[in-house]
């Protein structure tokens, strides 16, 4: 048996040997473990990052997987490390909001605090937690062990949550932000579709970005014009702002945090 | 069993998700696959390069492996997505040239439109069909499944070829160009080692890129010069300039696109 | 049976497809091998930081690993290629002293000369051994075939060295240096916490950088006072220079070989 598949995010980036070591600390406790790279390219100690990315892609992954997320700047404080089984999966990492979109999501989510040092690497260093303690639980879970082992459960409601900027909603529309921007210098937005269908999701909504106006399309990146920023929604739901065959962030000289106001009426 | 291995190929880079998120669809339908990265760093949209990687590297795969390409600028449009089965290996990805050199070394190729819908995620994004479509497909290779089942055999003179630019050959030699610089910025032109061997490969030949007039070596990079601008054939076969301990790219101040001139005589 | 798993660390980054290939190599011979990357961000032809993030981070690995190495500024030449068996595990790479500190560690470790040309691959390229002899002797040594196999065992003594810089000790003091900066801007001087010891490891030491003094924090970065340099031991207990939630390279203005001085009194 192989176990279930751990599923590792960070911002730890892949200059690094950080990673690496993570796999191998799992590797030692359970040699046969399978282990994905979710993504480690979460900007540094950006927890409300990593709790979009977590809650947007874990439906992707199998059921029983155990994520390990390690965007921690708290390490080697008296934050908590926490496991959640939620979503019907599992999520190891800080107490610091990584998992507050999940808690969202499913609200039958129960959270134990990790506190059994058995499972833990015999020296604990300060600075790398995600090694010491992180790591070497997911390799346990992934042994099949219970979650009861982890230690106590703690109340939902005492886990800390990311202070992700929401969008404002008002009568005439929505203003919201960019969140994050991809490889292909796609802007992604805060703002969820289903927001947009609230107001009746329409063609004619305007989206402006700076001093442009935009459409919203309906339709993929193959089908706007070219060299063009455009918004449409994309593979998770999300509005985006987009030039075809383009880096819609170099074009508009745009960044994360910058502004979107999307006119409904 | 753990079926064939599925190696991946895009321009998703590793700063997103995306590539994480392939892995999960994977999983989620053959939880024992192995999944290899053969690159996620061809330059965005760039079918030409991909092409190019698919053609120098598939050798180095087991026979069987299923492998996956999504460099897809025309995603969500009517391009159509493949299924080869050529030079002992399988690969799937859009209908836009990614696999023209596959199909030019195989002759005896094969290829199918991928419309079996019910191997596709059961919601269909317009912008990312890698994970919605080819992964599954992927993974039900993987599993088994005949390639019959993946939909209709179609023409391979249909298929799109790439507009890679082949190097021009006159009597006097051949001018081609730079079409990839790696980590180390050595710089990979578009010339194959077989046409200088048409011409007799000889260390006369005199390599001529900007100002620089550069011998061949048959050597390796150790055996070069300190410092000093050198042309050898690389290890995929291609007349590379590298400088040795050094970066090629930044002493000569070359980009992708810039002109080689081979004179044989 | 999978064997022992393969970890692979190279200069090669992760925009090109050699990483990819060296794993596509080994699934070849081992279709059941377990592959790790360590780290492909070894700064080009950097042997001496090769050797670093072997020595600190082998013992994260289960015993029996066999770690390929491909630092490898000398290949095509006459460097010999070699097989260490030292801290219980197996290490494949070019004698250019990437496994100095791995046998410094190991007193009783065996090198071996890699010559068993039956376990190449057919054509030998000038420039890509990590592909055409290190890869496939990884692949079969996890297949379970013996150290014997690999070639004549060699003296120790005659192993290359690396030449990186140890720290200056004096009565006072200890002149070192930056040697690696990570992701987050983390400045990772070649000062072990063994030295600092040796003086007696105090709160009272004074570290130098620039024209900054900063004091030794013996906790965690979450327990650093906010945006100031400060000093720590870090999960590999060397003395680090960083910033909370800060980037230190930035900051300081410092990069790799810049100065550091530790007075103790």
């Amino acid at each position: 048996m192989k176990g279930s598949p751990i599923i590792l995010t960070t911002d730890f980036g892949l200059s690094d040997e950080y990673v690496g070591v993570l796999k191998g600390v799992i590797l030692s406790i359970n040699p046969h473990a399978t282990i994905i790279d979710l993504s480690h390219g979460i900007p540094p100690q950006a927890t409300g990052r990593a709790a979009e990315v977590l809650c947007k892609n874990y439906r992707y992954f199998p059921a029983g997987s155990i994520h390990v997320c390690v965007v921690d700047p708290g390490v080697g404080t008296e934050r908590r490390i926490v496991v959640v089984r939620g979503c019907n999966q599992f999520f190891i990492g800080p107490d610091n909001g990584v998992f507050s979109r999940i808690l969202e999501t499913d609200q039958a989510a129960e959270v134990y605090e990790l506190t059994n040092s058995d499972w833990f690497l015999e020296d604990i260093s300060t600075t790398f937690h995600g090694r010491d303690i992180m790591a070497p639980a997911a390799a346990r879970l992934s042994l099949g062990a219970s979650i009861n082992e982890v230690g106590p459960l703690i109340s939902t409601d005492s886990c800390v949550t990311t202070t992700t900027t929401p969008p404002l909603v008002s009568e005439t529309g929505i203003r919201g932000e960019i969140s994050a921007i991809d490889r292909f210098g796609n802007l992604i937005t805060n703002i969820e579709e289903g927001i947009l269908i609230d107001f009746g999701l329409s063609p004619r909504f305007a989206i402006r970005i700076k001093s442009q106006l935009l459409q919203l399309h309906q339709g993929s990146y193959g089908h706007l014009p070219d060299n063009q920023p455009a918004a449409i929604i994309n593979s998770s739901s999300m509005l985006e702002i987009c030039v075809k065959n383009g880096n819609a962030a170099a074009i508009l000289e745009v960044g994360i945090g910058e502004r979107v106001v999307v006119k409904t009426k």
